[in-house]
């Protein structure tokens, strides 16, 4: 810390009294490069239709003229509209939402962790889960994905078992790998968690014929939470929104920690019209499925290992210097994601163009894969 | 915590295992009642016109084809325009936006909070700082301010240089007191103060002529924080706004902690948008601050103690019986808030027509008042 003498110009980030655990670190996120093909953040490339454009901008009029009061504190026409569109008998009562699944997993870390309480993930996976589980006091602890990037359910339960964490975090599918997880093993993990599990279902409308989704063991489990997003299939990363699923009790803890009034009237009326373009937007899911499949067969075709995917995302390699790779393939215009494994890297699914320009970027970058 | 066997129905909140020290908790916030006359949360009374309300359709309109995209997560944009509107020669680097200024500060106590740390505030003041101090598990340390709502110079400079807490809150102009801190006074707390000092000035564009801000101690105090909202001048409660001035290290704090994407693409634009209509908006806030004084004046003129003030509401008393005064109120329609100390009553300054409404029923509420 410096004296009250100190000119503001000499002052730094390192003489600001913030907490020693903060030191040395970096903001959390993706390089934001122009690049031509961005396929490094799982964006879904299909931007709204003209016609929910004007739809948003329209609602958003209309409710403009009341923006000098506070929204609905307990957004509840967006949390109907949301269980509306998730089915499985859900109510508003049994949807909690907020600004995109990054705050609604810190409210979870903020009812259920803190000081003395831990969380419990599988990595590789989403990393945000060990940094917000950070922030908020809790303590992380890390188990490791099999070789098939699966989740072990007998060493999963045992580690559970043992060590008792407050919340259990399974990502499902998982990022960055792809990777689902059996329903009869959430079950296995819900048997044996002392605390809540949350599933982390960003992905889920990307899942693969015949996968479920954690949303059908809802009414048996009250410590479940699944949580949702807005941001990849419904093409809304820029309005950030997102959701859980859970037991009512569940979403009256997260009322004794949302601040008040965190969700704009804006962002609901934004969201809730969203929903009712389900049809639509969903129509693009499924465009990306079947390019996600066809990315999957092409790597497999030239030589690459690749995980199986139920997202919107393809995990490949291994590469001997994937940095280099990465690079190269950015040097043609294309901005993939260096994270997970060493020596894996991964693509988020673009249009048709861009897998194209993807495909060729990567066949130059790493000739020595080509069967 | 209930075993596996149980069904869903019996499960309650208490049976979570939610953080012990939020068992028996309430969610935090006033009643949104739907009543003729509400003056009970600041709201600004006076609707964005129809030239804005178009704007933000139109803005709105304009980034909705993108919203397939992650918004920019430095919002550069919006804090350039809220540094423009600030002035004082603030820029981007020493300007951060977040959702509403409860985000603002939750950011702060997670950079310069946390266990072992500790908040200090001077009540009463804006409950929500005790509550999010608490929520980031920093020790919260809470003095009284004066009989005349003051915060006392010589008492304050003792309590932080003996207690020396972590962060000390100034709100000024002070809620639900409505009393502003003079700069010399925030200037002695800043000397002896060993972190940082969070100036929360929510309602700085009501204080009267003569008031200073303490954006001119800026440039001489890299600890020195100053908070603002949109929600209140500039009647955007709806759209959940709020921001900082500091010095650019403090900025880089932020940013350590911030939920990657926290603040949407809507969010910025909307935000945006109203800055460019600074000069109607800040039309009615002049109005409001005339409402103010001649309301200040009136219930002096009918024999009620009243608090300096230079915000968007009064608080004045004094009620043997607030409560009773506050229902008899509300069943005339106008709704005000039971807050701060024993005996007082707070009412948000409304259109003219309101503040009759208001008067009319307080006069029928506490008749004993009359001079």
């Amino acid at each position: 810390m410096t004296s009250e003498g100190d000119t503001v110009t000499e002052f730094g980030l390192d003489d600001l009294p913030i907490r020693e655990d903060l030191r040395g670190t970096a903001p959390y996120g993706a390089p934001q490069l122009d690049v031509p093909v961005a396929l490094n953040t799982n964006e879904n490339p299909y931007p709204p239709s003209d016609r929910l454009a004007e739809a948003l901008a329209r609602e958003v009029g209309s409710v403009a003229a009341g923006l000098n009061r506070y929204p609905d504190r307990d957004a509840t026409r967006l949390r109907e509209a949301l269980a509306g569109y998730l089915g499985h008998g859900l109510d508003a009562q049994r949807v909690w939402a907020a600004n995109g699944s990054n705050e609604v997993l810190q409210q979870i870390l903020q009812v259920f962790g803190g000081p003395g309480r831990s969380a419990m993930g599988f990595e590789p996976s989403y990393s945000m889960h060990p940094i917000i589980t950070r922030a908020t006091n809790t303590t992380w602890v890390a188990h490791r994905r099999g070789p098939d990037f699966a989740i072990d359910t007998e060493e999963a339960t045992r580690a559970i078992a043992e060590q008792r964490p407050d919340i259990v975090f399974v990502t499902s599918p998982n990022n960055p790998t792809g990777t689902a997880m059996p329903l009869e093993a959430i079950e296995s993990v819900l048997r044996v968690a002392p605390g809540v599990v949350v599933v982390d279902e960003a992905y889920a409308e990307f899942r693969r014929e015949g996968t479920p989704s954690a949303l059908t063991l809802l009414d048996e489990h009250p410590r479940l939470v699944v949580s949702r997003t807005m941001s990849k299939a419904f093409a809304m990363a820029g309005a950030r929104i997102g959701y859980l699923a859970a037991h009512p009790a569940v979403v009256q803890a997260m009322q004794l920690v949302r601040l008040p009034y965190h969700l704009s009237e804006v962002s609901q009326v934004v969201a809730a019209t969203a929903l009712e373009f389900s049809d639509e937007l969903l129509g693009a899911v499924k465009r990306l499925r079947e390019e996600r499949d066809s990315t999957v067969e092409w790597l497999r075709a030239h030589g690459f290992a690749v995980a199986d995917s139920d997202a919107n995302f393809v995990l490949f390699g291994e590469f001997a210097d994937r940095s280099a790779v990465w690079r190269a393939m950015l040097d043609r215009g294309v901005l993939i994601r260096e994270v997970g494994p060493p020596g894996w890297l991964r693509v988020t699914i673009g249009t048709p163009e861009e897998m194209s320009a993807f495909r060729e970027a990567l066949l130059w970058a790493a000739p020595d894969h080509q069967p």
